[in-house]
């Protein structure tokens, strides 16, 4: 019934492109696909983005695809483990030109090709709606870790420091602006990093398999996504705010502040930046940075892990106390 | 930024007793979860179902939700492969009240235990959304056949017998009544099988796997689904109208009709019947039928493959144009 004769054009004109020639896509003509074998069974990711809740309706659609995609990467790689297909589920309101369509399904195949190491896009289903554009992807991914398993939020160990791929924050910042909550100058990077923020290069997954004992990627907010790994592994946690890495434009952005602490609590907490934080064993740490700097991954200490529950976040070599607020969302618009 | 702290209570109380303490679910405390490993690798289906378009505003989400699952598994079954793993993405209406979410969970725990043979839930998404509800599920299955591999559109030969499970069209005219475009009387079973069309037994994936060459859950209707096989396989196929095996609610309702052979052609073109179509070596079919009977699963043979390309119908031993109507949708009402 949702198969009309127009769908059977759509994938082969749209999709079958995406699948890269991938043997278990079948050309996108059967009803499943059949995925590599990997060494203790893949791992799989599920996430969407839905109009008005994650985007805003007139954004370029490219860019939302790229969100769906770099929303579920940058799980992948925070758990060590590499793409290998990606199904989506589309729903598309029946007003939007057929030129979106194409727009979307670009933005999907850049972002498959270029930040996911060419993965192909192996079935999902497309139907039309009534209502806003919703569209989830499944992404599946192969551990790299030789164990064959995903490095989980569990798995750190006290004496464990904490690292961080790339900056934090310039999503936050942007989306302000973007919602009109903010002054866009000197923030143009962070405006186009809010449509789609960056996960770190795919490589980070090896060095994350192969050095880190717990990690989680930054979508919730540092000190939130941090936190859940302090309760996952049962430690206690100390993040040292004045080494969070920061991009040139958040760096020129704090140092207007006239509450630095505040501003750069903010951008902890703000979310949706799509890095990836781990915890290492002292004995790994310089050999993870060491990798990481000809791949072009930069890492930075940002903490460390002891015995005990909770988060403790230090300023200037003081205590501070844990924020309430948890950044804005397209709601304060 | 998508998830509130409600989101936590939600997946402790809602998902996580669907994991069903699979340890690849890592109890959605986690952000992947790792399937089992298959020998060739697991196959995966994706659909969704999105209100206004598969379902009525009014309907219950209990049977909203069973019809997510039974649309998915019936692509498992007819690949000839069991459900290992499943992966929901939820798109809410904010005004739906959470009471309605239960009875959603409810229905696809109850489907995923009863017709999933206990298929653990293992991750997912949940989000809100201004419009309607969209849901889709991702099911991962693992291929039953001793190749390792599913079942699909291509790979039947020449002689096959075509063989189909179940009965054909009772949610098509249940879904007619449901619209009121046909009176309703005689024909409770069939209204209730439009919410939700149920597929064969699971133990049908191990007769497949084990007997056809081809097979296709019939979505589309049957005459299109047949057609996809035939298509995929470069063979013609005759379908015989008179054998289409047809519940007691649907055989008295094409008993009162005054032209038989188009209200016969109505049920071969409606769609939603999950039940499974599959092409059998001759010497294969006694065994099929055989092993099917004690087990439940009723085959029965409706056609059969030769040389050449595209469908033929065949009726009361005459040849029968191919309608061009396939069905009434949402749209009709």
């Amino acid at each position: 019934m949702e198969k009309a004769p127009p769908e059977f054009d759509l994938i082969a004109k749209v999709w079958a492109p995406l699948t890269r020639e991938a043997a278990g896509a079948f050309g996108l003509t059967d009803d499943v696909a059949q995925l590599p074998v990997s060494p203790l069974g893949p791992v799989v990711t599920c996430d969407q983005v839905i109009e008005g809740t994650h985007f805003l309706p007139t954004d370029g659609l490219d860019w939302v695809a790229k969100r769906l995609v770099r929303r579920n990467l940058s799980d992948l790689i925070a758990k060590g483990c590499k793409p290998i297909g990606a199904f989506l589920a589309l729903a598309w309101p029946k007003e939007r030109p057929q030129a979106q369509l194409a727009a979307f399904a670009e933005g999907l195949g850049q972002d498959l090709l270029e930040l996911c190491g060419a993965c192909p896009l192996l079935g999902g289903d497309t139907s039309s709606t009534t209502g806003p554009l919703v569209a989830s992807l499944t992404l599946v991914g192969m551990p790299l870790a030789k164990s064959g398993e995903p490095i989980l939020r569990r798995g750190a160990r006290a004496g464990d420091l904490i690292f961080i791929t790339g900056t934090i924050g310039d999503p936050f910042l942007g989306l302000g602006v973007r919602l009109g909550l903010m002054d866009g100058k000197g923030l143009q990077n962070a405006v186009q990093l809010a449509l789609a923020p960056a996960p770190p290069p795919l490589v980070t997954a090896e060095l994350i398999a192969a050095h880190a004992n717990a990690s989680i990627d930054v979508s919730d907010g540092l000190l939130a996504d941090v936190g859940h790994v302090a309760a996952a592994s049962g430690l206690h946690m100390v993040l040292e705010l004045d080494r969070i890495p920061l991009s040139s434009e958040a760096t020129a952005w704090l140092s207007q502040s006239q509450d630095p602490l505040a501003s750069l609590l903010s951008l902890v907490t703000g979310g949706d930046d799509y890095q990836s934080v781990m915890c290492v064993a002292s004995d790994n740490a310089e050999t993870l940075v060491a990798q990481g700097e000809p791949l072009g991954v930069h890492f930075t200490q940002i903490g460390s892990c002891r015995a005990g529950e909770g988060v403790e976040l230090r300023y200037q070599g003081r205590l501070v106390p844990i924020p309430r607020r948890r950044g804005w969302e397209f709601s304060d618009a």
